[in-house]
């Protein structure tokens, strides 16, 4: 990937797209990051881009997104829209040549993602998505035991994850649905943890609020994987949690198992009658608090050294089509090999 | 359950039926219950018999199962013979009018399970099946939260087992296979703390051990559940673990989760260069060794106090459905529900 | 040790003197025992020793110790009896040649303690004293971690005890006061992990109830030792505790650290609202109900092997000294080096 | 403290006065808070000074911290230079009418430190000093739950420190002594969680490093404490820990008790042959990592909304004068009452 020819690698230009609740997140710890500076702040609603402006001591703010990529000034776009632009936006940045770290998903079909992938391969332009879960320290010292052979042949994965809140309705509609939007990020850790699954079968259920099955889509769901090394996996999820964000992960193998699980947010211990207490994390922005820095610190340090961020948009591929394969899986009642799911293939996303 | 007379409540004449490795300990356990003794001890090797006889102080042994049952001395019998004993002296104590406590499971088919359950019910004799599980504090306070509606509505099931030590050649062929020897522990779980299950999918692999592939067996296997008021569960099992016995149980609702697992074995633990370490239970008799007594004390207790010994052999024969299920699920790759699973159906079960 | 001759080690003849609450569990232990039968049970409450005599199934029960001690068949004696009476039922036991297993201590003073550790040393017969923490597996552990040199030089020692319960007022009057009856076990506990003190600097405070203070006595207290080694120590104790029995030792060295701590008695943990919670240990009983076995087998077990059981009388008499040396210290305001502390010497005990 | 007029406060000008190790970890801080700006960052190594200047972004480096003290831009001070100097800089900074943080210790004697005390209570300028253990999340959790009465009456505090790694030989000579420069944050969060202590007794041992004993100094000590309010305390350090950096507080009372500890770094967990593994922190700048960052966004935030700072330098007087306390009665060999430590007294710290 030696397309991008930085100014200098100690100071990026940076744009970034989106200064919504999550775009202030990224504002912010890109303006703590040694080697970036913030060029410009882009959102549609202009006083929001100012704000994040202010925070990140930015040159200025602009409404218009591509307005911001096109700026000389920038050398690398940083997106944080919804979803449905990110394909178009991170097309428009690998047309200008500048490097692009975007939130997960790329798309929610494969076609679009496919394309994204084929311009990504072309141009040799550095991407980086956003799987915030690979940069969390947990995950990353499980992945070096796995690749030292600690573990032995992997034999099992197990995954679950709880979200505190259930999405807004408006929300929903446009998620991709449960495997798309939620257990995604279990299957990104099989992948990554594991590797290439060959085969899924995934079940549903509503249990939580019924407006999730007047979209098609379920609330409570497990998928069992078989990956192409004989390994086998769970992946269940669940989109509440009345005791806050609850996240494990497990892989085991011949030789050892590790555990990926971080279960008291303060570390205080209270003990009283015949009995103690602690806190849970309250939802991935307190648990992924220090991954969403290092997730991005590792970008631009990517970007200085060269070499090609991971994971990249192949990653978001491969992952999407395990997430549609367990919507498909669900939706027909049965196991869904992974090499079924092809661009050309009917959609098994709900809608 | 009216129909067993006991001469003392406080002294209740016990036959133990079995010897060996299991046998003794269970013969310690009667022999320190304030309202047990020992009458006689059996088992076809009879020096064995002799051994238990010496440590519980009993009056005698023998090599005859039967003969011990019918020893007019006998009050309750422990069953702690090889699995397909089990249903034949079950049903010889029920006719000779004495209590029973046995290993599970009562028998690996469901006519023979049927059979059995049919004569406890005609008779009203007591009977109590060996579901270890359920006597382990963690799991009847588990139960206790779940009963108190601590959890509000049931959602999600989660269990998984891996055995220490994969079992020797000859036990596997005769041992019902992963699902109605190994899993049937979770499965019971599943039943006890969430309720009956309506359908299964299980998928199997062998990675530890090609003779499991030999005995038309896996060594490694994952099964969906569906509960029938709509829960989800999965329940995991492997025939190794070369970090000993690792068991784990969770059980999720709209208000409140509990997790039974039980990580360290010794209370101590050793900090080291940048890091602690601590120890795991070897294996299913230091990991139960108190709920080993506490399900042998229940049993004479509620012999003395009356009632109906739990789990009985309802119990027994409705996990049996359920792993059997899973085996047919395995072996036809397909979703099975429970209600397919009755007597008169081919057997599931390998071999 | 070799002037205790037993007919048979696999069946030892066994007085047990004391059957109120401690001693029936030691009975039932002891009935348990493989190569242990009880022969009588002694308690000037008859009743008492008869409820002993039918749970250890053993031949009589009598009101006079002394003449159980005597009895011909009886090898062995187990004393569970009042502090008070301790020393006077060891040296009759050792006078008539029978092993003996006592609780701790043996006695409130340096001068009965050093008598009996003479008639010991002089009549060669096997005497354990109960400090049980000792045959806590997790102790057990830290001591093989200390012993293979795992910590290095030893550095610090810490320890503290919450009871459960304030003693009764009765009890306190003839306790030996808050470091002779309570922080005795972790002084034992230096001593067995670490070595001999050489001096100590004790305070105290009277924080969880008036009676204490009336009886010369302290509820809560602190003392700093100074090992012959060079390695300092801290022990602490309450006398009450609101969320149950609260104990922790630390060990640390050049190299490493141990630390032994049960936290958690049932291995369920509840998550609920943001939070999770377990249990602790209720008292003494639950939290070293292993432990009470073990200490028992551990003294059978050495009779019928042979060697010397411990801790024994020496143990207990240099325990009793670095407690009395503690409350001198708490009573005079000032340091006191553990040779201050000889039988002549005024006591340094309350009263 | 209303003397403090701020131009914006959502943009205070800061002068960073220390570009060594910690000064570039504060640098990087401050460039993160969103109400402070750095104007100027200050150090006698110049080039160090402009290294901070460019992470910061910062307009200006100097060699001369009085310039940048009196800089008109400058109106808050953030002191991260050697301790012998911070008396001098902020008294500077208070009679330029400049707000300060500066890392503890004021000064290492009553003398100086009640000279900055007292300037700062005829200024009526806020000051804040780097008690950083106070806006740790488990501490901030243990003083809320103290705060509401959870724990009822506090009757004992027991802290313990092992630093990592010994300081360097250089350093030692002008800490202050074990306990003014090592056992103070622990005496520091005593005064922050129980109260006053009354009364000290304090013991020490080398037995790390005979450098130590050379610079008439100790590597291992415990002290006693006797708070006002009757509560017992301990507190033990160490200079070095072979397994990371070890920290542990508890405050027990007469209805619960908290524990601070932070006993695993990254979260997971490894399991092989039948035990388990984790990491510890390395040392404080791992541990205290988001803490270091919170005391200073409490001080930007304190300023911009008016109020006073804490912890000050009333706190850092009074902590002061209890490890100074500490270290005197270690040199004397006796309790030492606090009343006795004024300024005119002689000096209990070494040398």
């Amino acid at each position: 990937m030696g397309e991008l020819r930085l100014r200098d690698p100690g100071e990026i230009g940076v744009a970034i797209l989106g200064a919504g609740r999550m775009g202030q997140t990224h504002i912010r710890t890109v303006a703590g990051i040694r080697n970036a500076r913030v060029v410009v702040v882009a959102d549609p609603d202009l006083a929001a881009a100012q704000r994040g402006q202010a925070v990140a001591r930015a040159g200025r703010a602009t409404a218009e997104p591509l307005e911001a990529i096109h700026d000389p000034a920038v050398e690398a776009v940083v997106i944080v829209t919804p979803t449905s632009t990110h394909a178009t936006l991170i097309e428009a940045a690998l047309r200008a040549g500048k490097a692009v770290w975007s939130e997960k998903p790329i798309a929610l079909d494969l076609a679009e993602t496919d394309r994204v992938v084929a311009l990504w391969r072309e141009t040799g332009i550095p991407v980086q998505v956003g799987f915030v879960r690979r940069f969390d320290p947990g995950y990353v010292r499980a992945k070096k035991l796995i690749e030292a052979g600690e573990l032995g042949r992997i034999e099992q994965f197990r995954a679950y994850s709880r979200d505190t809140y259930p999405p807004p309705l408006e929300f929903l509609r446009t998620s991709g649905g449960a495997f798309v939007d939620m257990s995604v990020h279990d299957f990104d850790l099989a992948r990554f943890l594991v590797g290439e699954v060959e085969e899924v079968q995934a079940w549903g259920s509503v249990l939580v609020d019924q407006r999730f099955a007047e979209a098609a889509d379920v609330d409570t769901a497990a998928t069992l994987l078989r990956f192409r090394n004989g390994a086998l996996g769970v992946v269940e999820m669940s989109r509440h949690s009345a005791w806050g964000y609850d996240i494990r992960t497990e892989v085991a193998g011949s030789t050892g198992k590790v555990v990926v699980e971080a279960p008291q947010k303060t570390q205080a211990t209270y003990s009283r009658r015949f009995g103690f207490e602690g806190d849970h994390y309250e939802n991935f922005p307190d648990r992924f608090e220090v991954a969403f820095r290092l997730e991005l610190e590792a970008f631009f340090r990517t970007l200085a050294e060269g070499g090609t961020p991971a994971p990249g948009p192949d990653d978001a591929l491969e992952t999407l089509r395990l997430a549609l394969a367990a919507t498909r899986s669900w939706r027909e009642g049965r196991p869904v090999r992974l090499d079924e799911m092809t661009a050309g293939a009917p959609s098994g996303s709900p809608g």
